[in-house]
Order: C-alpha cells, then sequence, then structure tokens
C-alpha cells in the first residue's frame, strides 16, 4: 500500500487571525487523497539570524525546523507580502535553515500560496521567494499559482478558514497538481 | 553657513568581523564635505513582526529607530545578501517601521550598498530592497551602484575597514553623488 | 507666464484594441493643467536589436525616437504584461534607445502604468521595467502606481478610452503628483 | 539502446562576435555523453509581437521555432543582459512562442546561462527570464548557476569560443547535472 505524502505548511504571519493561518487552517479539508499536511511551529522565538550567534551552536528550534523539513516529502509556504516582500520573519527562519549541514530545502518540492487584502493578492511576496528558492536548489511548483486577493472577503464568518469557493477550487487544484509533482521531482 | 547632511546608516549584518560593517565603518572618511554619516543601532533587540504584538504598542526599539530615519536627511542602508535577498532581520526592521504612524521612509532619500564574498556583490539583495522601497515612498538613488564582490580580499587586515582602492573610490563617488541627490529630492 | 510640462507617452502594444491604448487615448483629459502629453510613434518598425547593425549606424526610427525623448519634461510608459515581464517590443525599443550617444532616460522622470485582463494589471511587468530604468538613470515615479487589473471591464463600449471611474480616478491622481515630481527631479 | 537527450540551444545575442555565441558554440564539447545539442535559428526575421498579426496568423518562424522547441528533450538559453534584463529580441521570440497552440515551453526543462563583460555575468537576466518561465510552466535548472561575467578574458583569441577552463568546468558541470534534472522531470 502507498505511504502518504507528508507535506510541511509554514505560515509566514504570526498574527492570529491572519488571513495566511486561515488558509493554512483550510489546507487539510482541501488536500488529495494521500496527502498528509502538517502545520509548523511558529517562528517567533527564532532568534534574529547572526553568524557569531550560529558559530556558538545553531539555536534548537532552527535545528528542530530543519528537521520537520527534511523528514517532509514537500513543503507548503503560504504567507502574506509584507512591503512588496517576504516577511522578514519569514525569511529570518529561511536565513537560518539555509545554513544547517545538510539543507533541508536541498531537492525538496515546495509550494507557495499567499493572501493579501490588496487585488494582487502577495504576487510580489511570491516571486522573491522564488529567487530564494533557487539558491537552495529547491524544487519550487509552477502553476497553478494561488495568489488570494481581497482576501478578507474570502474567509469565513469567524475568520479561522477559506469560505470562498472560488479560492477553495484553485488551492485545492494547486494541491492536486502539486502531489504528482512531488513524488516525481522529489524521487530518489 | 550651510547645515551638514545628516546621513543614518543601517547595518544589515549583526556579525561583528562583517565585511558590511566594514563599510560602515570607513564611510565617514569617505563622505564628501558637508556630509555627516552616522551609524544606527542593532536591530537584533528587536522582535518578530506580529501584528498583534504592534496591536498592544510599538516596541520602544522600533520607535526610537523610527524616529532616527525622521530626523536623518538620508539613510544608506548597507546589508549583505542572504539566500539572494535581503536578511530577514534586516527586512523585519524594515516591516515594523513600515507601520509606524508618519511612516519615515517616505520621501526619504536612501541609498544602497552591498558587500559579499561571490563575485556579485550583493546586488540580487539591492534589487529586491529596491521593490521594498517603491511601496514605502523611498526615493533610492540610482547610480553608480555599490557591489563590493570578492569582498574578503578588500578589507584592510584586521577586517574592521575598506583598504581596496577601487573599492573606495566607487563608494566615494556614490556618496559625492548622493548628496546633492538627497538635497534635490529631499527638499520641502 | 509658465511653460507647459511636455510629457511623451509610449504604449507598449500594437495591437489597435489594446487597453493600454486606451489607457493612452484617455491621458489627455486626464492630465492636470499644465501638463501636455503626447503619444509617441509605433515602435514595431524598429528592426531587433543587433550591435551588428548599430555599428553601422542607428535606425532613423531610433534616433528619432532618442530625439523625441531627449526633448520631453518626462516620459509616460503604458505597457501591457507579456509573460510576467516587459514585452519585448518594448523592450527592444528601450535596448536601442539606451545606445544611444547621450542616452535620453538619463534624469528623466518617468511614470508607469499598465492594464491587463488579470486581478495583477501588469505589476510583474512594471517591477522588471523598475530594475531597467536603474540602469538608465531615469527616475520612476513611486505611488500611486496604476495597475488596471480586469481591463476589459474598465474600457468604454467602443474600447477606445477608459470608462471606469475608479480607474479615471487613480489616472488622474497619479499624473497630478507626477506633475511636480517631474518638476523637481528634472530640475537643472 | 538509450536514445540521446536533444537540447536545443537558443542564443539571445544577433551579434556575430557574442561572448554568448562563442558558449552556444562550446556547447557540443562540453555536452555529457549522450546529450546533443543544437543551435536554434536565429530570431531576428521575427516581426514585434503584435495581436492583430497573430489574428490573420503565425509567421512561418515562429510557427517552424516553436515546433523545435517542442521536438527538444531540453531547452538551454543562452544569453547577454541588456538593461539589466532580458533582450527585447529574445522577450519577442518568447513572446511569440508564448501564444502557441500546445505551447512548446510547457513541460520543457529549461537551463540558462549568460555571459557579460561585467562582473555579474548577467544574472539579472537570468532572474527575469525564471520568472517568465514560471507563467510558461517551464521547469528551470537550478544549479549550478552560469555567470561568465568579464567575458572578454574567457573567450579564444578568435572569440569563436570560450576558452577559459574555470569557465568551461562550471559549464560541463552544469550540462552534467542538466541531463539527469531533463531527463526526470521531462519523463511523461
Amino acid at each position: 500500500m502507498a505511504r502518504e505524502l507528508d507535506v510541511l505548511v509554514i505560515c509566514g504571519s504570526l498574527r492570529k487571525g491572519s488571513y495566511n493561518r486561515a488558509i493554512c487552517n483550510t489546507l487539510p479539508e482541501l488536500a488529495p487523497e494521500g496527502m498528509r499536511t502538517t502545520l509548523a511551529p511558529s517562528f517567533e522565538p527564532i532568534p534574529i539570524y547572526n553568524a557569531d550567534i550560529q558559530a556558538t551552536g545553531f539555536p534548537p528550534e532552527v535545528t528542530a525546523y530543519g528537521e520537520a523539513i527534511a523528514a517532509a516529502d514537500g513543503v507548503i509556504i503560504v504567507s502574506p507580502e509584507y512591503n512588496y516582500s517576504v516577511p522578514g520573519g519569514l525569511k529570518n527562519l529561511i536565513d537560518w535553515i539555509s545554513r544547517l549541514p545538510d539543507q533541508p530545502f536541498k531537492g525538496k518540492p515546495v509550494a507557495l500560496q499567499s493572501a493579501s487584502a490588496s487585488m494582487l493578492g502577495g504576487a510580489r511576496m511570491q516571486y522573491h521567494l522564488r529567487q530564494t528558492m533557487v539558491f537552495l536548489n529547491a524544487h519550487v511548483f509552477l502553476t497553478p499559482e494561488v495568489f488570494v486577493g481581497s482576501a478578507g472577503q474570502k474567509v469565513s464568518p469567524d475568520g479561522e478558514t477559506i469560505a470562498d469557493e472560488g479560492t477553495r477550487k484553485v488551492i485545492a487544484t494547486q494541491l492536486a497538481a502539486f502531489m504528482p509533482y512531488a513524488e516525481k521531482i522529489g524521487a530518489k
């Protein structure tokens, strides 16, 4: 019997009521059969990257985070756009992860999703993140891209999940296409 | 008598032996007459941006940082490139600053410089930072751009300053051109 | 009596029914008092850039185009996004212009506008064009940015002009702000 | 017996003495066993893209070019950087190709190489081209990236091929790694 595809979900926002968190919350019900999504821990406790700290040893949160990425069959990053780019906190996580021995993004299939209140839905963030992933040797899924614009109108009344049918459909379509992509590109 | 142009210098690296810090250390002696450069404090103590924290009040370090930017006639950001983009810590600082009332980068003249061990000298970081500055309405100086590649060969033996003559010259040229640019675009 | 600000408008699309052409057609009525907008000729007859052709002399269309840019007080580029970037034809024009002696974009105030059928309204094109303009030393206006998404719903019934009130307002706002910017940054 | 991997090589420069053409000329001798590289025709005769022309039928050069891409197992684009981005002529080719029925870049493995006289070796061009390839659903090879900086010092005395040993090695390394990547990602 085929094993499941284990996908780690990284949320780029720390805000409790975040639209991107609402996407993360909705992924398990939109994932295709055979894909299991698990939310990664918050990157809030990770200190600002400093090579002098690294020289004394990686913070345990970073090591644990890297192990979670390494153990996953794929990663989905769901993030807001801050100032037309990647949130500093998410980038700081990646900066730490990138220094780990056996850098865990190497060869990893990655999908990107973003939500924002604007029409652009976080697109500018995604193209910056794609460039970062070139350096990390991660295979970023191509299309359909998931940009959730005007996100305030797409969440459920309690703000916990994505309610909008069109948005749910494009996310489900991406997840369904990401699965064979991850299996193909991630195969040893 | 004309007053001096006060320029705040933000260093994107926290590492003590950083090549970018060596640039920052060298700016006062390369600045043209009439320009005074002041190093901004470290962004290390600033927490990872979280809108829920902001809702309870800006951290005092952020408020102070914003006031320093607001008071300056111009800003120079000197930063390494991490993972083909802006260091997370520097971006996190900017993410906080961008939420301040009277966002202080608005209308501010900004110059960019970067150093790295690679041939590209941090160029990929600078173009991402330029895009962020569009949102913030900061006027980023154009050319000459300062990309210090193979930076290990350009520092003084103690690593504290930039020794390479060609590098010093391009930095001095940028500073000399930044001064009238800042005066023109920053004029009320 | 103050002279008018002469602004050259470059259309990035050759299609007769282009949404971007509809924007160009609408600019004269949205321009503030004191700004005169003039549509530049089509770049269709300009050959694909080849340094070996340049070595035998610039095509007369390129020389004339460069003179028009040089004579203008500012330039507005209105363009679609092709394949997430700048249309090849528009880029080819710029590639020729960039080789002219006394490169005419140098120091020129430039504003960007784009329309597309998608939600993003051509944003990806604009950030690539901004990067090109860094090399050319052109001063690109910051915000408000003009991204006309879902453009098919914004044009007049005959497709010749922009009818949507919100879109007309944001364009007029940009033009009104571009005028003092161009006067300030373009002043000798 | 295994068939060869057929790779189409697209040169982004039309100049006879182009450094990028020197790379193209050198690829056959650097390709690993089992990879055959074929130079694509010049894009010089292709008109500037115009949807009104397309409506009357694709130019025969475009159709033929698209068929060559479709028939190949992979594509290598070797191009200079013009004005910090993709040359207009190369982009114009891609703009036409992107409109073909059965868009031939879809699912195609693609590798990028660039040469320039500057230190950066065309890097800015490559990241713009990567963004375009997201839209086209082409799988762009990750690392090693090939940026040939200071290219005038890397060519043979007659300018026809790449003579520099370090450059030849990095190109050969990329080609050797591109081969299994193309076989894996391109497998039906």
